[in-house]
């Protein structure tokens, strides 16, 4: 059986190596060299160019190297028929919540006011919300939400989450559908978005759902770049409608050197590195989910291509 | 019986109507309008004028409204026959361990280099050390250090803690003593600095122990002022044994205009904002202590002048 290894952003060096140990009665290939395209069982993908998953004839199982999976689906040519596994794995998860909880904190305990303080030599105390005042709302309530809500829960934040389809969470309030996202907006004051990108989620974070949230709230978009329409976040900056944000994640990665979000006082910008799949745990992760594909089991994390995650 | 509140620095408007409230058999003084000296029973202070403590007779308990006590064992005339208790409430707890997972996670996420990355346009991901590779270290374990441990522990990261007696906190490698010390530092990646001021601690935080830390480290000072030695600091820092540090409390508060930690590009500094007594907890804890002392039995939090906390 065998495996193909394909990404630009991801360092073989590391996850090759790491494939051959976990995998070891597999054979290992890298593109572009992946000898007879018919012997490819397997496919770990970040990004493929389109056409490269139907050039393999006897592909079994499509893995995605990330969380999300519309790298993969956004290939016309993508054979729908086969299992798509969406990455889940541990270390993931928990950069992801570093990320979410460093953010939130930040935001909370008004960070950016205060770096702009030590610029001017200001020394000036402001009030201070407790935890427990603070309400938070995550979107997106999959493996990702969840852990990131359950994190900030047990910080003593006052923490909601909203997913389309019903969920239940230890200390976290949670909401659903449509009159659920009315809900949670209308408390968030930190609002977080861990939702997939399907086309119900493209361009969620607009002026409408700007306009719902608290007056000064603050947003974090560790999702996608496609979840947010960017005129609409630099207006609401503009107003007051929203305080501040985080973003991760943009239409076009390299952030192009034009755009506005790279100078403005209000906006925290990292170059997509909230969380990056780490090799030795995703390979575990993988090995998992290729023995259970092997004995005939049901794999963990397969994509429902309807629902679009 | 009577209570005395004196503070100059929290908002004696919020202070009063709680203690009021939640103290409603006892009489409420507020500094300098005291009445009758004599009848003060109580005394809930932040840095009382030398002397003050002692020109009430009958004094039965002093209370401080922070975490520390050193702003009140530094009057001479403290009278040191009455019970000193420490402020210790959820409110004061929760906000510390905020912004020490906060801070803690900003310098491992390096933070510091993605907002210069920001301000030049530059999109540069850098390697990320997985939480579980990450050693933190907490000098100090207290209610305040222990809490923070016990959240960084959550959260994935790596975490030992240093203490002057053994401690045991479940999922943080524990030392103490002298030997522990350098144990701890040697390890410590990023060090928080949650100790009393005491003449054991006083500048502890210098070249000697910064030398004693992997290149590079990182520090977090959220403790006093006094436990550093600014010039060190300067110094590990330019050198590169310090990468980066975050300061909330100085020598001298507010921080003077012309030190040179307001400036520097690797210094975070706060004025005084990690964790403030919140008034609604803290007066449940004082009166929980007052209930207590009434009924003759131990009060909880009561400072061993001796060991100095």
């Amino acid at each position: 059986m065998a495996l193909l290894f394909y990404s630009t952003a991801d360092s073989a060096k590391v996850w090759i190596p790491e494939l051959k140990r976990q995998l070891s009665h597999h054979d290992i290939r890298q593109w572009p060299d992946i000898g007879d395209a018919s012997e490819i069982d397997y496919a770990l993908m970040w990004k493929p160019e389109p056409g490269v998953m139907a050039s393999l004839p006897n592909l079994k199982v499509i893995f995605s190297i990330g969380a999300g999976i519309d790298h993969l689906v956004k290939d016309p040519d993508m054979p729908r028929h086969l299992p798509l596994v969406r990455m889940v794995e541990e270390g993931l998860t928990a950069g992801m919540t570093e990320y979410v909880v460093m953010q939130t904190l930040y935001h909370h305990r008004r960070m950016l006011d205060y770096r702009e303080q030590q610029a001017e030599q200001r020394w000036e105390p402001l009030p201070l919300t407790p935890c427990w005042d603070r309400k938070v709302g995550i979107l997106g309530l999959g493996v990702l939400g969840r852990d990131a809500a359950e994190k900030l829960a047990m910080l003593g934040l006052d923490v909601a989450g909203w997913s389309r389809s019903e969920k239940r969470i230890d200390g976290v309030t949670c909401y659903h559908g449509d009159a659920g996202l009315d809900e949670i907006l209308r408390r968030s004051e930190i609002l977080v978005c861990l939702l997939p990108l399907t086309e119900q989620t493209r361009g969620i974070l607009n002026a409408d759902l700007f306009n719902r949230l608290p007056k000064g709230a603050m947003i974090i978009n560790a999702a996608r770049g496609e979840h947010l329409v960017d005129q609409d976040l630099l207006d609401a900056l503009a107003s007051g409608q929203i305080d501040s944000a985080t973003l991760d994640v943009f239409h076009e990665e390299p952030l192009p050197g034009n755009h506005p979000f790279w100078s403005h006082p209000r906006i925290i910008l990292t170059p997509h590195m909230a969380s990056i799949t780490v090799p030795r745990t995703a390979v575990a992760s993988l090995v998992d989910n290729v023995q259970r594909f092997e004995a005939g089991q049901p794999m963990k994390n397969v994509v429902d291509l309807d629902r679009g995650y």
